[in-house]
């Protein structure tokens, strides 16, 4: 595996191989040195031209528990100029050696595009509407650890402003392509023009569908997308598709209630139910660690043992 | 020890342990390669809610001669909402496996909250008006050096912007336990409403108090505070309550002058007394490293041998 | 040596040393494990007073490289107040225990007076429109690798925004001083204005001076400086000093493209030359890591065998 752009990229094979790296590397997380020498002597730059402190800083750990050198590289989207601006930035990472390029960027296709400009591996950390590929693999992983690997026939409900977010659009493609049934929940304008390609069912009543899920995943309301034209009213949302202590004990008992982060507790999710009994919301992060590290390690790994 | 939130939880065996290492560790940041592997594997995350690159910066050379992970997660105190923010912020944190969190933050008593949502040890920063207690701590590691251990009846005044000064505080607080007497000396508007609590008296009259001091501590006008409506002019204050040389002339030979920093040159000392040779500014820099490498030993280490 | 603040402090054998180290650098830059343990305990704060991602992740990468511990000391210039607040900064830093200060500062000569307040070393990684100067031997050492050590007779053009480049000044200075021919060829009010103490000619025709180049280097147009007094309009500055594929066709078939980025494509240089067959823009990027380590190396290094 030479770059990680989309969910697309992965087999089920490569799936398998990272949630068993995972596995490996949560175990060392865990250890009294959580610390090993994997990638010694690799340089990977975290070149964030979104502010995303939570995923860089996920990013950032796995790295130097695995002994790499990191290098930040936070860029305000406005003082890069579009197009020969970022291939510039891009060709002088490249030619100062680097091994790996963390990247999040405003525009679908970004990390795509830089793979034509630089030698370097590209980890897609987040493209624009696009895709979130290491979010849909910590989120897999997590549930296997609650429902075992097979997901054939897990109904998994992804619920909120579906439209924006790459986290759905990866969530949905790679769940889907695993054997899960996946229903986007949302209001008509929040929802994508073409679910099917997804993979994925959808439904404009979360009541109806909860009661039936193992998997309620939640989304971060994104005002700063397109909200002002195609979003109802906060409370309208909240009351019609937030999950609300109310509904969330219409819930199945061993439902897993998900969501990405960070919330707005109140909004897509009462605080309540995030923290509680349902939730593995803190083991999607501490599992964020793992999975970067094993997706670190397929792509820049030599091969040999590592832990 | 599991956190360091202010000095009231510092024993005097406390006090004595980090004077100790501090010792050991100044002695370490002198050698010719001034690293230690004491917190190899153990990752600290600096949480700067308020700008201070002198506070940061120390922490952070502290902890990486000590051969621990850093990683800086500056946030504008603007764009974190209150409450639930910082406690996502900080759950996240939590989640990704951290072994200390070194947090700034504009509200007194954001460490101490925090302490309730992570399992991670807590190192208070700095939190508004409240304390910075190892600022406490490398002020009295420097005075040690000069007078030895026991503070029993050294006399020290603490001069100027004393209400809004968490370092002035901590100070009064610290040096009291350990015997000193600590004068606060300001305008009346400048004074914090219940010195006594502090365990110290007050002046308004620098020059009638100076000539007795051992300790002569000034503090940074703090304009960016509430100093519109409580300060007198600069040129007032510099004229009843700034260290001048005029003023430094009349100081016990031996006395020591110090300062938190950044200094205002001018208004609160003249350049000429700071860098004057009663000054031990700089050794209170080059001692933050070292107490700060004893307070994270302190906290985070094995309890083996460290230097 | 212990600062390197401009060219000037540079012997000839100075250079000839640069050359070596960066050569065996360059190798280590090649290696699986591109790391040596060299610097293993120092510690080096990069300051820089002016946004610069290029030449800051360069020094850093050079710096983790050879196992230094790295600082980040970003400051916008508006925060920090001139004279003294930059002493009291650098003072904090040297208080510190720092080894070496990576600064880069609007002011020229900000560099050379930060040496009278610091035991530490400095190295200038620009100052105003003074020097560059490890920009220079990351030039001179690209040119040697494509035209050998002996640079006497070596006919150099620098070209466009010469006013209120220190590139081009550190470049012309160390140039000329090994024997090279340069000259400066901008339009009048862009000419700095005594080209003779640069040891440079000057010319207002690039299209008569540029069949006879060796070396054509192209400079930023930097509009955030003086510009919009005396700089032409873009499009003109284009047609008479751009180096256009036209122009480059008329360029020696040996002639090397360089240009110390980043790039205004399409205004100083025109993107199919920048990715031409002749340019060496992208070594110059590499080949600055492994300068950068050398000079590291000769200031802060024990002396013994490094690679």
């Amino acid at each position: 595996m030479k770059h990680l752009l989309s969910v697309d990229d992965l087999s089920r094979g490569d799936v398998e191989d990272v949630l068993d790296l995972a596995t490996s590397f949560l175990a060392v997380t865990k250890r009294d040195i959580p610390k090993v020498p994997a990638l010694r002597g690799k340089t990977i730059v975290s070149l964030f031209f979104e502010d995303s402190t939570r995923t860089r800083l996920s990013f950032e750990t796995a790295a130097k528990r695995m002994s790499a050198d990191v290098m930040t590289f936070s860029v305000a989207t406005s003082s890069v100029k579009k197009g020969e601006g970022l291939r510039d930035t891009v060709g002088t990472i490249s030619a100062m050696g680097i091994d790996a390029v963390v990247i999040r960027h405003s525009s679908a296709g970004a990390p795509q595009r830089v793979t034509e400009w630089i030698d370097a591996s590209i980890i897609n950390a987040g493209d624009g509407r696009h895709e979130h590929p290491t979010q849909a693999l910590l989120d897999i992983f997590t549930i296997t650890q609650h429902r075992g690997r097979d997901l054939s026939g897990l109904k998994v409900g992804i619920i909120g402003d579906v439209r924006n977010s790459r986290v759905a659009r990866s969530d949905a493609k790679l769940l889907t392509a695993l054997g899960a049934h996946v229903t986007l929940i949302a209001p008509p304008t929040l929802l994508p023009e073409s679910v099917e390609s997804w993979g994925a069912t959808s439904s404009l009543d979360l009541d109806s569908v909860l009661p039936e899920l193992d998997v309620v995943m939640t989304l971060r309301v994104q005002h700063e997308r397109d909200a002002q034209s195609r979003f109802p009213s906060l409370r309208e949302f909240t009351k019609r598709y937030g999950l609300t202590l109310e509904r969330a004990a219409r819930m199945r008992p061993d439902a897993l209630v998900m969501h990405p982060g960070p919330m707005n507790r109140g909004v897509e999710i009462a605080g309540a139910v995030a923290d509680g009994p349902s939730s593995v919301i803190d083991e999607q992060v501490t599992n964020g660690v793992a999975v970067r590290m094993a997706v670190l390690w397929k792509i820049l790994g030599s091969g040999g043992d590592v832990v």
